[in-house]
């Protein structure tokens, strides 16, 4: 298989948010990844390997530092935007992400909530593109698995209350999450919001939560760190939902 | 304040392990974490302001992509190779980390040791250098609190269980963490392995590890995701254990 210029600048402008809203594709790199993808529900455009491209040609395309074996161009689902459509708010655990920067930890968030089967994933249009390339390494395959959407968080927050669900965010003034009320997602739905990794929660999202939790440190009230890494307590906070509903 | 030619090459070689190693010193950038540095119990070196050396000079030796207005350089700690020597293991929770390869998972992880108050955390040598400029600024100061040591991990495991403590590790067979008997560390030193990104703990310290974990995934024998990530995991393994012990 020979691969032209205009491919291989193709495919490298797919690095950039841009090009990926422009030709509604990206980049999965990697043997697993590339077959998660192809086990998946996303449609696989093009994969490229390196036995048939050749070594050079796959160190052009590749943005990983050692170049992958393996690299597919597939097409970004049509529902990302679609908000809160189609998804039925009777019951269920729900992630939202109130403006989330680093490509780091929005994939391991999303890993997260695929471990901890949280039902979908809602993200603030300032939020990292999901399809990021170094959002969608760190995902470890949980981008073909997770129901991600972009949408504003304060209308999903409101339509969670209305639907008699509850709104949980952690702040410093919350409950101590090891023994505060949570609910299991089974009579009603539950959206955890986590906030930004340096602001924490935006005041209008800290209004719309109807429950305020805490991870406390130990010893319990000496906390030697200022917080826990955004994606972390998000992790936690999951884990223990998660706990408390078995 | 002037800054030479030569001294703005030292600094900048400060990215490399290498010369770290040879000049005992490493680099903290930032308001936050340089006034960290100047509070904490570590000898700062030099302080250069973007105000005095001005800014062509400071985004010549920032490591960052936006340089920050403040650059420290400050001196490795003596005690970060002495492994076990001077802790008394009579107590306490510990962290031991067997190859961890990722600078972002080692800042994150000593996040979350700093906020559940680790003793310790112990370091095989193939883990990536504590010093390296991303692990440092992803810390977010924890590693001007949380003790750090390189040390042989087998060495470290023998060592808790000689001491009549008990080595704990996450493994895919191990026991429900939510359910299992878990240690409090007050009676006797507790020890928890992470282990590598992608190979876990190697097989040597797997057969030192007297309790054998597992973070299940939700639905539970349902896991979308293969895994969760290093830190993740340690995180939600450390608030398990906090939660346990009060």
């Amino acid at each position: 298989m020979k691969i032209s210029n205009a491919e291989i600048k193709r495919i490298r402008s797919l690095a950039q948010k841009k090009f990926r809203d422009v030709s509604g594709a990206f980049i999965v790199e990697g043997e697993k990844m590339v077959s998660e993808a192809l086990a998946s529900g996303f449609e696989v455009e093009e994969v490229y390997r390196k036995d048939e491209i050749g070594e050079e040609a796959m160190s052009r395309i590749s943005l990983l530092s050692s170049p992958s074996p393996v690299l597919a161009i597939v097409r970004k689902p049509s529902d990302t935007d679609s908000g809160l459509s189609g998804l039925g708010l009777s019951s269920g655990l729900y992630l939202a992400l109130d403006s989330i920067r680093d490509p780091g930890n929005l994939g391991t968030i999303l890993r997260a909530a695929d471990w901890f089967g949280v039902d979908a994933v809602f993200a603030s249009a300032d939020t990292v593109d999901v399809f990021n390339p170094k959002v969608v390494q760190s995902t470890m395959g949980a981008i073909f698995r997770v129901r991600f959407r972009y949408a504003s968080i304060p209308e999903v927050c409101t339509s969670f209350l209305e639907s008699g669900g509850r709104v949980y965010g952690t702040f410093l003034n919350g409950s101590d999450i090891y023994s505060a009320d949570i609910a299991t997602g089974r009579d009603f739905p539950v959206l955890m919001v986590t906030g930004n990794e340096a602001d924490g929660i935006s005041p209008e999202v800290s209004s719309l939560c109807s429950d305020r939790l805490f991870i406390p440190p130990y010893p319990v009230g000496e906390p030697g760190s200022e917080s826990l890494n955004a994606a972390t307590a998000t992790a936690i906070a999951l884990s223990e939902f998660r706990r408390r509903a078995r």
